[in-house]
């Protein structure tokens, strides 16, 4: 007789709900990819009068979160709640009572990560946290096992999907951001406070998780670079366009040949006809670049329901079957080891994009140039918007690679002359 | 003291080289993924005096690969031979010697791969093949486990990098079929007898894997209708771009509800703006439609020794510490247990892409949409290309989805009354 594995639920929200409902409409199919059978056993959550649109047994609804935790007859916990408080104390608790667990808690992985995994090796048990990053995207499995032979150099990802739905709204349909930021708050794209979102954020938690494990480092959030979009406008995309490029916000992290990583979030002009280029809307994607592999791209949805449901749940039948196949510690995932060496931002060498108001007088152009090219900075193309005639113009320019902190000099630089009516807008090009 | 897994390559040719190149370069890495250490102790090729541009002990190279496969000292077996005849034999005889084997091999898994997974299971060793489809591309490993969770109802693969690269290049460069053809001969991107990846076959066998594993169903390339690309002239590329479409050889498998499955390879006109429509030359994509996961995407290098090596390294990897964490089947796999069930295609219904020539007098276009609307087919697009004024035109259709039946009655009733000059031309449209 096989043993059923017992699954402790915690969080019964949209999220949890979404696996319940899984399991219930695949139960004949998830139970045929299984060696031994798994059941929902119990569920935990602070709501639990609120009707769930969903068949479970009220029976094992608690609002008494530890004690599910501590189960003994529990064998998977699944962690649903968020954030870095209760959560933290739920998976802690629960692999110190050698439970596996799965989580899709990328705040709590990305300020937590390195710590968690280590008290999950102590006590023999897994962490697993595939829908941590794109939901069912395969990212996490992919790092861990796939691209297990390669030397992975770089990863952008386009990792939220409300900024990209923002961002794919303002350049398609030349609206503010403002305005489609409502609309997406009114769509639920949106959350009513957005800063975690908008200003890079959450892409910041989640490229952590991926840098920490492509690059073998302890790569938390406060060694990330973040800007987010509040401060792109539609005539940045729409000279973009013009250029041959569409603006995104991505994470991005690089390995040099040192082991130095730079790890940033950032709206980015990349190429129109980039792969990652086609990624419209609330969908996710995640570049990988690596030796042998070469170019790799992963793509789906990054959020709901349906998607996070399904990487949840694959990790819990992988865990099932590692388990009913007696493995001792199942499924050694490649966590990171190594100290974080992390390159600051001013070591950072990139094109850029810069928008510009210049007093619209001959010579002009010339004195900024120079600027620049004090600066070992050199120009690739100039795009002039003459918005007041006579008096200011609008110049965008796209420069070859350069050093951030020589972009910085020649920013100053050109304030100390009083080049530029406004602080010029920069954005980094990814070529 | 940990054991050393033992490894041995049977093939030492483009790909075998690359996996020893891989593992040389990125030794330090890949022992750090490692609970264990792993060598390759063995290596057997027909040749064994060609020089390869690799560092290897010159000690560890036979010709007798029977004895490579049987040495009792040997853990894994990697099969690179390809083709169906000592591949099988070496697969056979490996799996019998209770050893694990890692394969890239397409055409012997669509033909005996679920003979050959019955048999991997009954001498209790794992037989893996993430390098047979789209090389590295974590596709296999994603339906084995990501996706494990989900009903897969739909597959769309741009699955062979000839044909994308061919008809990339006819579409961007104008220019015809035979021309790209040689061009890509002289690069390497195809065979001198290009019959298998120009008439689909490479995409067919590649489709069958992936349809048998998301189906759980037996499905061998005998159930796969093929159409090659070597009918698709560059004006219908013209004609499709017009209409928003591209044209891509696809591999497309769907599992409707009552269980059958439709298995097919063909050119196909796919929207402009989707998400398979930006790859391009010879890159691979696979594209899976789940529930409760929704649409995801996987893309990468199709072919090379570096995606092929780096596919296969993980593996082998992945096995190595299966083996080391003392699972007792390590890597259990979701592999097909249902027989086929398939779909014929006279059932399929699809949208459909017509080039016709029809005589140009008027009245014409009403007399053919007549024999479409006598077979419940409706047009949705029509556009008119007068080749001969006075003569023949050149008018091209696109449909409402109809019945695959239904439209070679169609044609047929066309024949009969003489409409057309020649035989039309017919391509299938996935929305």
């Amino acid at each position: 007789m096989v043993k059923t594995i017992n699954v402790g639920l915690i969080g019964f929200g949209n999220i949890g709900t979404g696996v319940v409902r899984a399991l219930n409409e695949n139960s004949k199919l998830i139970m045929s990819r299984l060696s031994c059978p798994i059941k929902i056993a119990r569920i935990a959550d602070i709501d639990i009068t609120r009707q769930r649109p969903v068949k479970y047994d009220k029976n094992i609804l608690t609002d008494d979160t530890m004690s599910v935790v501590k189960d003994p007859s529990i064998d998977i916990i699944i962690e649903l709640i968020g954030g870095t408080k209760i959560a933290k104390t739920v998976v802690e608790t629960a692999l110190r009572y050698k439970k596996h667990v799965v989580t899709a808690n990328k705040a709590l992985l990305a300020h937590f990560g390195a710590d968690l995994f280590a008290l999950a090796r102590e006590n023999e048990v897994s962490l697993l946290f595939e829908s941590s990053v794109g939901a069912g995207i395969p990212i996490i499995r992919s790092l861990a096992y796939s691209y297990s032979a390669d030397r992975i150099n770089t990863i952008r990802g386009i990792l939220n999907g409300t900024t990209n739905y923002i961002l794919t709204n303002m350049e398609e349909q030349r609206r503010d951001f403002q305005d489609v930021l409502k609309e997406a708050q009114e769509h639920g794209y949106a959350e009513p406070d957005p800063t975690f979102d908008v200003e890079g954020f959450d892409t910041a938690h989640k490229l952590c998780i991926l840098a920490s494990m492509a690059f073998g480092q302890d790569i938390r959030s406060d060694s990330v670079y973040v800007n987010g979009i509040t401060q792109v406008q539609k005539d940045d995309l729409v000279y973009a366009r013009e250029l041959g490029y569409i603006v995104k916000l991505l994470g991005i992290a690089k390995l040099n040949e040192s082991g130095k990583a730079e790890v940033r979030v950032h709206p980015t002009l990349i190429p129109r006809t980039s792969t990652l280029a086609s990624v419209r809307g609330v969908y996710n994607a995640i570049e990988i670049e690596g030796e042998p592999i070469g170019a790799q791209m992963l793509y789906g949805r990054g959020a709901g329901w349906g998607s996070t449901a399904s990487g949840v749940l694959g990790d819990v039948i992988d865990l099932a079957n590692a388990i009913a196949s007696g493995a001792n510690i199942p499924y050694p995932i490649n966590i990171p080891k190594g100290k974080k060496n992390i390159r600051p931002i001013s070591e950072l060498s990139t094109a850029y994009y810069l928008r510009m108001t210049l007093k619209d007088v001959p010579g002009m152009l010339a004195r900024v140039a120079t600027v620049f090219g004090d600066q070992k900075i050199s120009i690739k193309t100039v795009l002039q918007k003459t918005s007041d005639p006579g008096k200011f113009a609008r110049v965008i320019f796209i420069t070859h690679t350069a050093l951030e902190g020589n972009l910085q000099k020649a920013l100053n630089a050109m304030k100390e002359k009083k080049l530029c009516r406004e602080k010029p807008f920069v954005l980094r090009v990814e070529e």
